[in-house]
């Protein structure tokens, strides 16, 4: 077997078999595929996509290359909850204990953000003291006494999409549907879990622009698990505007408690919701989903929910008072409020607002990058909300100096115009146990 | 301007300016535009091809990468010609003394061969002392009075092409159409000549394995030569059986100096006659192709074009009595004789036949081999003819030992059928003077 074979296969659209994908990524792992070939590889996928089997044969070969993490000693369900990313999205933080307060697992691997947010660990390391460097024990332990537990991505964990994902960043291949599909996966089924609900973004400000190529890679994903016995629900969401009222890492913390105190805004709670309904259907839980959303109320309004969180970042040695006192512990150098200079309905233009709290502070442009916690954004008024001439639109928090700037900045992130602009949240559901 | 937004143009299938293409040429040379971001480059090309505006830009970027032969001095036609390789193909050391003898100069840049046989410098090698080493004021004092001359191809010569060649060749890229023509053509555009033909060779043992392919590369080379107002003609030749009766290297410098005493086989003078008929309309010497060839046989049987290939060898330091009185200075340890083993009608596979001509001695698979220019094959029965039981078919010239195994290989080399399995050696000729 070589590598000419292989590309001379894919290239004419005939379907690779285990042994050759095999031989692909073991071979680019141990550098014996070398980068610009690997390269031109993906860029044939790219064209002429992968078939069911060799996606599978890919996910399972790049899975193969790390640590599996098997749960030893955790009972029932497991889930875990994934989303390609979106300016103010912390839904994971109240998905977690949404469905931890019915019983069900989440373990979670999360990576850092790079880029305009940081990750879920960067948001949760503003509680001073925690910490995702948790070991195997601890990590099962947690997930088994605790119901919540996530760990920080090591070296370990599919190294090989690791490898392919640098590549594929520099040489014009991130946008290939069975390639993002794999990479997704991969992470996702290295871990023993029963379901996964994974959060689509669709917009301007999101990976994929359009629903066709959202739907495509939806039910790409749907089939790797399937091939792999899991319940893999997804849910489509707009990306073309920001996700609740706060983007920064200590400020989405902060949403997230008060969304499970019953505090949130709506767009942030119906995502929340719908997901954990999802889960909680697929799992068995409940097997009707207004039901399952009306429980799910319930344990929000009895802090039940709340608390969960809570405890899970008291468990992994956070300080959550630091969030529950949030204006004595995040203060910030500068605070800057924007307002309106006519009335009319607010557009927000999310790609804008995620690049202007990358330069606030709350993101990393280089793996070295020290997050901020404090800085970031809070939006006073809400996409499609009215507003009248000189109110404060958002605040922006910042330890930087450059206040100029940043005004300057904040004109790009939003318009005002006569009309409402309105669209859907949830653009879709795909879920087989979905029955609304 | 940076290589993401070019590789996503190309990607979507949007026609790249020429600035965008020097920029990933110059990149490329210079190291900015990392090679496996120009093998991603390579296989997105090989699935959206290239426009015209694009390949006159890149066939442009590369002849700028280099050095360009303006033949200072030099008036009237000057002619080139290329062939995609063919085993036994040694139709240019026939061509250029039949053209020559019209009066149009032969100005060539010439590479040594990589893989079965060796390149047309190889072949001149053989006689002791002919040098292809000779500064850019020789050759073009070469070419004005001598009519032909032969020059290496040296580092400065498209290095561009060099190194995408280097890497097409590893990642799956080689067989696009528009990156072949603009290989090839970048280097005979180099050199300022009024005419170009190219031998396009179509078969099992060519690069072309149908004419489908063959015609689109030959019209895409044709339409880059047109935005450089060379005349440019193709033949498309048959390539399923080797060209003439000799493979090898002193052998070939002897059959072409046999075929212009007028003792050629009939293939290969067809070719050559072709080829060079073509090149004399081209230049406008004759304006019938009929005329043109009975004046091609006129030359050779005057001996004029005989003598050209001589004093060119001559002038270029090589010793062509070598050639002259052959079986005094080019004898082998081994002559191995193959019989037929019944009879029938003879069909060669030039693969084959090619690849053991490299392992006699005839070819070298790296760039550091050395050629052993005694060693080679000689057909002593031609494809289709009929043969009786216990003839020779050919025979094997060889300094190595290994005599069993070149008896072995060769019942690889053809086949003896009942029935003839005759096909046309030149299947298409396209060329705007041609008139037959």
């Amino acid at each position: 077997m070589n590598f000419n074979s292989i590309i001379e296969k894919k290239k004419k659209n005939i379907e690779l078999n285990e042994s050759e994908i095999n031989f692909l990524i073991e071979g680019f792992l141990n550098n014996k595929i070398k980068d610009y070939q690997m390269s031109a590889f993906l860029m044939a996928v790219y064209f002429n996509n992968m078939t069911k089997n060799e996606l599978y044969f890919l996910t399972n070969a790049m899975i193969r290359s790390g640590k599996k993490y098997d749960l030893e000693g955790v009972e029932g369900p497991i889930a875990d909850k994934h989303s390609t990313g979106g300016v103010g999205d912390k839904t994971s933080l109240i998905y977690a204990p949404l469905v931890a307060s019915f019983g069900i697992k989440v373990a979670k691997i999360s990576g850092r953000g790079l880029g305009k947010t940081g990750g879920t660990i960067d948001k949760l390391e503003s509680c001073t003291g925690w910490t995702s460097l948790i070991s195997e024990e601890e990590f099962n332990s947690n997930v088994k006494n605790k119901y919540i537990s996530i760990i920080g991505q090591s070296e370990n964990i599919v190294p090989a999409d690791k490898v392919l994902y640098a590549l594929r960043d520099v040489t014009g291949t991130v946008d290939s549907i069975p390639l993002i599909a794999s990479s997704i996966m991969s992470k996702k089924l290295a871990v023993r879990n029963t379901s996964i609900i994974l959060d689509v973004k669709v917009g301007s400000g999101a990976f994929m622009q359009n629903i066709d190529d959202a739907l495509l890679l939806a039910n790409t994903m749907i089939e790797i698990g399937n091939l792999y016995n899991r319940n893999v629900s997804v849910i489509l969401t707009n990306m073309n505007f920001p996700l609740g009222r706060s983007i920064g890492n200590a400020l989405e913390v902060k949403e997230a408690w008060e969304t499970l105190n019953g505090n949130g805004c709506t767009s942030l709670e119906e995502i929340s919701t719908t997901a954990a309904a999802i889960t909680l259907l697929d799992n068995g839980i409940f097997n009707d989903y207004k039901i399952a959303c009306e429980e799910i109320n319930k344990v929000i309004k009895s802090k039940k929910a709340a608390n969960l969180l809570k405890e899970f970042v008291i468990n992994q040695n956070g300080d959550f008072d630091k969030i529950i006192n949030y204006d004595d512990n995040f203060k910030t150098k500068n605070v800057i409020e924007i307002r309106s200079e006519k009335k009319g309905y607010l557009n927000y233009d999310s790609n804008s607002i995620g690049n202007l709290s990358l330069n606030l502070g709350a993101g990393r442009e280089t793996k070295e990058d020290k997050i901020d916690f404090a800085s970031g954004i809070y939006l006073n008024k809400l996409p499609n909300e009215f507003v009248n001439e000189n109110e404060i639109i958002f605040t922006l928090y910042t330890n930087k100096d450059s206040v100029e700037i940043f005004k300057n900045m904040s004109h790009e992130c939003y318009k005002i115009t006569d009309n409402k602009n309105e669209s859907d949240l949830i653009l879709k559901i795909i879920s087989k146990n979905y029955n609304l």
